[in-house]
């Protein structure tokens, strides 16, 4: 994935060191599982060349951070914070779903057992709290309340997830609300965070989080569009992959409740009864096409990324550090799909 | 059971407002389970008469703050997030364990399924941190960094218990030390909050932590007499139900380690792959007591309840207040084995 985090070795490096200095407090038990969650170690334990996943949260807080002061150092702790919370819900978001598979390897629970798995993810989450609390000074109350918001969404993000399953008919007002709950919260806490731990103002703060919020449902747009269209060797799914596992999302969301002559058509595949095969698929993500729902994705994601952009002007921001976080936003959402 | 908690109602209603309070934040279907699980509603979500458990925890919480400043309305919220962390890990415990029961009622996964009883606990994991970090003003830091800290020693806990299952021997340091993390640990976190939100010094507050430490583990060793011995009337469990269950709890694990002559036959009776009938059930309880583990937990529950109110001498505390304090604990360690 061509994303340009690939250039910051050293806001990298200090997020990797954070994070594991944080995880090396866990249990013995708990730290060889979330070593290995996160990249470092391979099954039995031994270090491997990390491929930690793209740690794009972390990033967006440490250049949240660098346009209220210039200084991401500061907002190192409040980086670490959010790369926790995400990988507590992501381990325990694969146990509720079932997911054996992350980042190109077999999930916690898959390896380590479901109770294990559990006490992992609830480790991560206190490690969360307790890394904002010991680093954020008199900004940790504030810190510790943006974080809480935020695993309090992504919980009712899941819940409604989950049973979307279960219904035949979700609105497309309610599929945005989940992805803005399950994905756009924790963007949003990423840059809110960074902007509070570099010293910025309460309305700079404010506007940092409404960035990261609208580039957090822009980027589940194009994660949704990529769970359709997307390269396998790229995505690491297979191709039609949401589709085969009927999920809802935002461009089928948008495909179903379009009106359009097609909709019935495939509202009836992703009722019928038995999977669909490659045929099956095709016709599927052809439907989802007529009936607009890929094009309603790419033109959201669009207009989220410019608004997401244009909410920063007059903020009294670094210049620069502005367009380093929209560069990242830009080649974050411009994945190819 | 015959515990003093029933007199303090006016501080029993202000948890319980605090609580219910916090729990109304939760989206809809997590504050359902919620509810449910604190005793609030039936499973159907209609209101009963509650009987939310003892709260000790909170209670404790709330004398250990009179007894730095005598005012405990101020260390409410402190009260509410110690609960709030005791019922997420009751929650996810009872998911790891299989426990099906829980204050004589099904528990939460048992009614609303794994996934959503996985999700609550987090959620309410979550809200401890938030409650405190509402409140505590310049407290919040160290707050938050003791419920952390107490929350890993849970999940510390946890991990050894279920590894010790699988075990043929324990060593009875293995399993203080478990005892320690699993109960302990808490119990010492509420009154250390409690110190700490009351406006305590430093010294205070660790003095307090210990006084919890010790009466949390006094608790362990009555909690594990009632085990085998406790009235099924009073427990809400069968009889000799830890010995059915061959949990290695602290009597069994100092009984099997005592190099007593009857120690081979109970470790057998431990090791055999059939349940235990009635005959060996009796038969194993009457090891316990010949190997001396029941009088070695009688006496550490009697030894540490002592140690836990010589601990709080010349802290210049409010007297009455201790005195308070520990009355609490005298009943709640003396209830009847």
């Amino acid at each position: 994935m061509t994303v340009l985090t690939d250039q910051y070795t050293a806001e990298r490096e200090a997020v990797d060191a954070g994070l594991r200095a944080a995880a090396a407090r866990l249990p013995a038990p708990a730290a060889r599982i979330a070593a290995y969650h996160f990249g470092w170690t391979d099954e039995a334990g031994n270090p491997v060349e990390a491929n930690s996943g793209k740690a794009l949260r972390p990033l967006l807080t440490l250049l949240a951070a660098k346009t209220v002061s210039g200084d991401w150092r500061a907002a190192v702790p409040a980086a670490v914070a959010v790369e926790m919370v995400h990988n507590f819900s992501l381990i325990h978001d694969d146990i509720i779903d079932r997911d054996g598979l992350r980042r190109h390897r077999p999930t916690a629970w898959k390896v380590f057992g479901v109770n294990d798995a559990i006490l992992v993810g609830d480790a991560l989450h206190a490690l969360a709290f307790e890394v904002i609390a010991e680093a954020g000074g008199d900004r940790a109350p504030a810190g510790a309340g943006l974080l809480a918001q935020t695993v309090r969404a992504l919980i009712e993000g899941q819940l409604a997830d989950t049973r979307f399953e279960d219904r035949e008919h979700v609105e497309l007002a309610e599929c945005v609300a989940m992805s803005e709950a399950k994905t756009a919260s924790l963007m949003g806490c990423a840059t809110a965070l960074g902007a509070l731990f570099g010293g910025g103002t309460p309305e700079q703060v404010e506007a940092l989080r409404d960035f990261g919020f609208r580039l957090g449902l822009a980027f589940q747009h194009v994660d949704d569009l990529l769970g359709i269209w997307g390269d396998p060797a790229v995505t690491g799914k297979a191709v039609y992959s949401d589709l085969r596992n009927r999920k809802k999302s935002l461009p089928v969301t948008a495909a179903l409740g379009s009106g359009h002559a097609d909709a019935p058509e495939l509202a009836a595949l992703y009722r019928a009864g038995v999977p669909l095969d490659e045929d099956g698929l095709r016709r599927a993500a052809a439907l989802v096409e007529s009936c607009g729902g890929r094009l309603a994705s790419q033109r959201a994601a669009e207009t989220l990324t410019a608004a997401a952009a244009e909410g920063l002007a007059d903020r009294r921001l670094h210049g620069g550090a502005v367009a380093e976080l929209t560069s990242l936003a830009a080649s974050t959402v411009g994945r190819a799909w």
